[in-house]
């Protein structure tokens, strides 16, 4: 698979079967997110594999609102990934204070796709959940309360008549331009 | 290539060559780009290839420091592209508000890096740049004072000798544990 086959092939997928996932295809993805870039090198981030079923759900539920069914999917996967962001390195923290810039969530970003990314070619599905509740989880993971917690990384598989979408995007010419941004 | 090796493959190249990139490689990164996801498909993001040679050497002399030689490899990439951050969804900003996330900025680390990792793939070196006077920028490409530049990207050729580096990454039990924090 190219890299953009790999792209359109990777999706949020919203629907689990109870398979669960292979040791050595969970440690290919945490590899791949291993290798990502950062800025400065930092990698400022601390993945927990939260796969103990009740403890899974109950960080689960803290990802939905049932009032509203967002999210309701979540306790369905076998597997959740919580990233927690860790200090970066002394010049990327001068770094962020001098730009105004945030580089741990932007290096954020890049360490869930290589690890989505990764999930897809091994046919494995996921979703990278931006909504939760910070504290309880926390607690129930016994991550420090001044850690933040960037994103949760649902994993496991799709149920085989899972379709693959198309892509819903903008088109080029509404993203890109040459040379001025009008 | 499978992933795993287009991970190890793609680095921060500092040092090009003066050959020009093909249109349709650039146009191959620009849609690497334009699939990658974003929370609530939102696609946050505009990105400007610099590639006129006077005005990209103006943006570039705006990302280094020539006293602390930070940088200053830029101006020899045949081009820059410039990512500037646009406005989510609606529900995307609500939620950076009661969540008090910055999607975008997780977004664009996605985004940045579907790029980077197509433009390896196609034998081409590109290099992050989180480091960068904004407002000149804004200036010399017409970019309006209250959007954000999140990243750029440099493109080009390394030189044949380019090495690839070993990656110089912390051990999987330093950044990976299950179920608990600690």
């Amino acid at each position: 698979m190219n890299f953009i086959e790999l792209a359109k092939h990777r999706q949020s997928v919203r629907k689990y079967t109870d398979q669960p996932v292979e040791k050595e295809k969970l440690e290919k993805c945490l590899e791949a997110a291993r290798l990502a870039p950062s800025a400065s090198n930092s990698q400022p981030w601390h993945f927990i594999v939260v796969d103990e079923p009740e403890l899974k759900n109950k960080v689960a539920h803290h990802t939905y609102e049932p009032l509203i069914s967002f999210n309701k999917f979540v306790p369905q996967a076998p597997l959740l990934v919580v990233i927690v962001l860790e200090k970066p390195k002394v010049i990327t923290q001068i770094g962020d204070m001098i730009k105004k810039k945030k580089y741990p969530v932007i290096d954020m970003g890049v360490v869930a796709e290589h690890f989505c990314l990764q999930a897809a070619e091994l046919g494995l599905g996921t979703c990278m959940l931006g909504w939760f509740n910070q504290k309880p989880i926390q607690k129930l993971l016994n991550i420090p309360e001044k850690k933040e917690i960037g994103l949760i990384i649902t994993l496991g598989y799709p149920p085989e008549d899972y379709k693959l979408r198309k892509k819903i995007r903008k088109e080029m010419n509404e993203i890109v331009t040459y040379n001025t941004y009008k």
